[in-house]
């Protein structure tokens, strides 16, 4: 971070800064140019300080150069993180997908749902227990049933299961049943989560907030990192935008953007992302094309009897689709599917 | 609700939607049009029924007619939520002021601060113990000494406090020293917290969500009403948008909005609506004179040398001169300052 | 502007640096600092810049310091640009309000309704001639009549007339009708558009893009007054966002934002800031409380069955009554409504 | 379109309302349901009409059924469009590269670009005569000599060009030397430029706007449709959010939703998709795989000298590489590159 003087600043006033930089455990260097003095700002910096600094008589502009995210990015650590959940492994060479219903109905429905997308090459189940819904009249999922079906599915196909965590409280509770953890979209910046996460031993997947930037993003994971839980997975689910013919706009971009940041596993949800059925085999095309390392599909026997997000799952069939679709796209980049 | 039909629709189709309406507990009433047949859906619906009906055969589209909030709406009670917290009255005549530093910082300071509010005419003072911040290595707040100072600084001044809870779990410590339970932006649809704050008998303020649109906004208050808790406040504090100079937009539509739609008292916080000090003086004008009951308002010692949000905090001499001209512009539409 | 070079820059880089920027016209000053090496850049530097000089090998981050605006800047001109419209100020003391109808209809319509928002305090009549409309199939103004009429109300009431204009062809024409012209959202940035305005002796109000930055609109005005022309109001009219309840959302900070980086004045148009006639009025009195030198209303003798934009028009006694309870607000911060 | 009436409204409303229908030429059908009237209005309804009948006293909502666009889209026409420019074919089995520079600076700079991407496997040679640039003060094009420049680069080259047009007046003069006019972001919704590049025979490419919805986007389409011009393909290049990171955010999802609403053809730019030139190759593998007819790609001979948009454009190499990355996945697809 430095600092970037006016131009008609004091004496006074630098003096001032170095001295305050200095009270604050910083220590500061200054570069006189021609038309502006620069005062170098060395220490542990944090992003609120840019707009502490400028505040003080005689500043122009802060800026900051380090970048506020460290365990999470690529100078911390070059190599990608790969994540093994049982037989499966994720970051590394194999696409994975990971499918399953919005939300947990019944055991049969669940099931019937885990069969299907194992045999079309599913290798993790996904199913929600506790639903987030915006509005408190709406299906807010079975609870601790959903989790025990989920339990039984996963003993019954061999699939590992990934469930959200709502709240600080159900992560011992969902981390029994689980293996992976889910914070979704509205919890990202859930800070109490996010270090409850952080202090279990399951992997985590931190999907990207509804208008959270990939900074923000990064800065979350950066809260489960911090409590020493390294197996963190990013899910991109589309963002909120003034367009409204889908549910969000799904940002592609983001995947090898993180790809370039950082060195965590990103997953791509076209579901949420897009909010239409139609849409999800190009998009998940387009996530595979443009270096994801997993997708996450919703599918339901039965969209159409759905209690929630009917209109952007597949069936088994549009899903088996998907997957014939999907392969040859992973393999043109040099990927397999898990 | 009503389901319109695709013109070439089959009568099988018809039949089966309304057996499965039926079979979801809701009558159909079909009217039959030149162009178009409407089935009209009578029963408790909510927001995701839309999407599910869309994916049946034979349908082009589903409206949604009744709006999807109860408790908070205007329908449900035309008159205005008045809530009482010690002498202060929100959501009456007086448009209340609620002032004071972002975040504690010391017991002196916020002593300081809290003489200084209440010298210059707010009825309710604010500060952060438990600091909701994007970077696990910024300052998050003294915790249960930040509670400890704000009820010392009450009961020196008389005046009301109001503090942010984060969790859950923190909801019953922090209502032993708070006034008012603050729900953060961030915070706006984490369902756990909303349930938990609606248990309680505290007056609760509910911030809107970075992204929230107003529908959602209301849906989230109406998780707290649900509860039992008819002590809600919404607080307008700015939305994420394209537009880079401001750290948001503040909606300022948004306070006559509330006011049609609904009966809860809505404040305005121009510190973070705008994240510039120099601002908030006329935001928070505009917020008086488009029907704020309130307003919340970041003042700080010396804001240059604050931990947190330093360049949206007024001084003590611009907080007086904000109350200096916000007064005839509340005499103008008929208010008073409390 | 200036350069910060990565920490293990060459000492070639550097220098092919400073030869690069002697070669575009520009010189180069070297800051050597503890850390970091910063090259201060002195001349004429262009937003684009940036990001060219973004690429150089050895560069970190390139910094603007010098806004991109000038002739629009508080720097160049301290003192508010006060325009003159027949008896009329814009930008000075008074707030002044220009009404009538979106689109102009009939002749008795327009005389209709320039005889009531006159007699209720308007002093310059608006109504469209030429209309931008997102659809083909729809109403697109009587063109040349529609100017005629214009004409015709101004020599009735004695009011000036403002009407956009959409394209460089059509400035001449208008000119000789109009005595403001208007520059609507949609063409914001049509270059051409604003470089034929900025040609004629017409004051131009140039409407905020849907999606326009603060700083790209006072860029696009820069384009007018870079051809001479120094009469130039802005109207900030919402701007797009997810809120989906208002058809723009409407950007009260702007006003007071324009106010500090510039010396134009700023007009509000919460006709097309909110899209609902209900929202007009509390939008109108938060503009004026806000710092706005004038507020442009939508007025339609009979909103419901106008051709355009019936749903944010304000029929006579609404406008009136819109006039009753702005006129307090604009007293209570120290100014009259012309 | 049909209007929903208001539970309580009285037989008077809706004669009026069926009177008024007839009297702007539509005719109204009435079905009684048990809760609520609905009234079908038949003949060429608008968007606008929409917000005009739901001022009507009684109307509670007024719902849209058919789209507003009709040229182009798949009821009017479900074959897809395939546009022939000299040699090359868009909108046909294969997929078409577009490159050059973003901006023609001199003549030998383009020949050695044009040369280059020729090599590479580009069939359009692109290059900017006419520069919108946001600033009157950065560099607006070479103009008449700049198409001069292109048409000798393609008689050199054999390749098609395409340039953008920027005001109606020059639409004559661009005709005469660019094989393809572009039609730019800023510029979608100009309407006049709209209409007058709808009276020639040329190609046109209309970019989506900064903040356009899909529907607007085909509307603008549907302007050039409407005069005769039946050439037109659409250029998703990014649409304005929050993030920061990325100039733009790309919506991939636009190139299904396209292909599933419109017969037109659906060309990429992920140069200013993206504002990277990094981003550049994994965003155009995303956009091939979810089905774009084509990629417009920024390419310069020395990227860090451009006098624009030097960050988003590849060099010589790096668009090679880009091409043999983006082959396999067209091929996974079922797709050659042209």
């Amino acid at each position: 971070m430095f600092i970037v003087m006016h131009q008609g600043h004091t004496e006074r006033e630098l003096a001032d800064i170095l001295e305050q930089l200095a009270h604050m455990g910083f220590a500061g260097h200054v570069s006189q140019g021609v038309e502006r003095t620069v005062v170098g700002v060395v220490g542990q910096t944090f992003p609120e300080l840019k707009e502490t600094l400028e505040m003080w008589p005689g500043v122009e502009e802060v800026v900051p150069i380090s970048k506020p995210h460290k365990l999470s990015g690529r100078e911390f650590q070059p190599k990608d993180t790969v994540i093994k959940v049982g037989d499966v492994t994720i970051g590394g060479e194999s696409v994975v997908v990971i499918a399953g219903p919005c939300a947990v109905e019944t055991e049969d429905m669940l099931l019937e749902a885990a069969r299907a997308v194992k045999a079309a090459g599913a290798s993790i189940l996904r199913g929600g227990a506790f639903k987030p819904s915006t509005s408190p009249y709406s299906f807010r999922g079975l609870g601790m049933d959903g989790l025990k079906f989920l339990a039984q599915a996963s003993r019954e196909t061999g699939m590992p299961i990934i469930t959200e965590v709502m709240s600080p409280q159900d992560v011992e509770l969902v981390s029994r049943y689980s293996d992976i953890l889910q914070v979704g979209t509205r919890n990202m910046q859930n800070f109490a989560l996010l270090d409850e996460v952080g202090k279990t031993k399951k992997p985590v997947m931190l999907k990207r907030g509804l208008s959270a930037t990939i900074q923000e993003w990064l800065l979350s994971a950066e809260y489960i990192l911090a409590q020493g839980n390294r197996q963190v997975m990013l899910c991109e689910r589309g963002i909120r935008t003034f367009e409204t013919f889908t549910r969000n706009t799904m940002d592609i971009s983001a995947i090898p953007i993180i790809k370039k940041l950082s060195h965590l596993p990103i997953i791509a949800d076209p579901s949420h992302g897009t909010g239409k059925w139609y849409l999800v085999t190009p998009m998940s095309m387009a996530a595979v094309a443009a270096g994801a390392d997993g997708l996450m599909i919703e599918v339901h026997p039965s969209p159409e009897h759905a209690l929630k997000d009917g209109a952007q799952s597949l069936n088994f069939n549009n899903f088996q689709q998907l997957m014939s679709r999907v392969i040859p796209v992973a393999a043109s980049v040099g990927r397999k599917m898990a």
